[in-house]
């Protein structure tokens, strides 16, 4: 497995714990240090408890809309990796920047920030990821 | 000046170039490599040049509101470091991230995402930058 598949690889991973509401799989996901969110809608949140805390409560709500990402775009640097997607949350696009810290071997999520992209449609297809590098 | 201090340097040296519509010095805050941006309400830009085109089209608007920075919060990791902080731009307040990597000694940014902040009002008052590292 390549870098670039191992970063999007733990992409995936991350919004299969969304998906599936399991906070202990997001807990996985993310790393200790240098820990930062930015929610849709919310002020950054910072550290990794608060960072879990808010995913406990958005996903242990029961109208909390299904997820999907597409479009992935990987862009690694040495022990640093972020992808670029879109998601999709109840008809609404977003434009996510999940940013990565290789720790121990392993892509940890160091930053998460989805902003609402006005006039995007939901569009049937799924295009196959781009890697930059 | 300590490593953090000019993460901050940097992080106001983006916000000088943006406030006086210095598309040449934002060219310089800018890394060449692994660039990307997403405005609030737009897609991600991926590249130098699509990135620094959409500064040259944003300042060159001449109803682009003021913007204000305030309540950086600094985080650095050998090379890498990011600000966040919270802008207003016409009254709206957005989370932006700011990202930097140390190319040739110096901090240079290669990532900008700023988000709506949902029923933040302006605040008077300017906190001191924290830094966490």
């Amino acid at each position: 497995m390549t870098d670039t598949d191992a970063l999007l690889a733990a992409n995936a991973a991350y919004y299969r714990a969304f998906a599936a509401a399991d906070i202990a799989g997001m807990g996985r996901v993310w790393a200790e240090d240098d820990v930062t969110c930015v929610h849709p809608g919310w002020p950054v949140l910072i550290g990794h408890k608060p960072v879990l805390e808010s995913y406990r409560e958005i996903l242990s709500n029961p109208n909390q809309p299904r997820i999907e990402h597409r479009n992935e775009v990987a862009i690694v640097a040495a022990d640093d990796g972020r992808v670029h997607c879109v998601e999709f949350v109840g008809g609404v696009a977003l434009a996510a920047t999940n940013w990565f810290r290789r720790v121990g071997g392993e892509w940890r999520m160091i930053h998460h920030q989805a902003s609402p992209i006005a006039a995007l449609v939901e569009q049937g297809q799924q295009a196959a990821p781009k890697r930059l590098n």
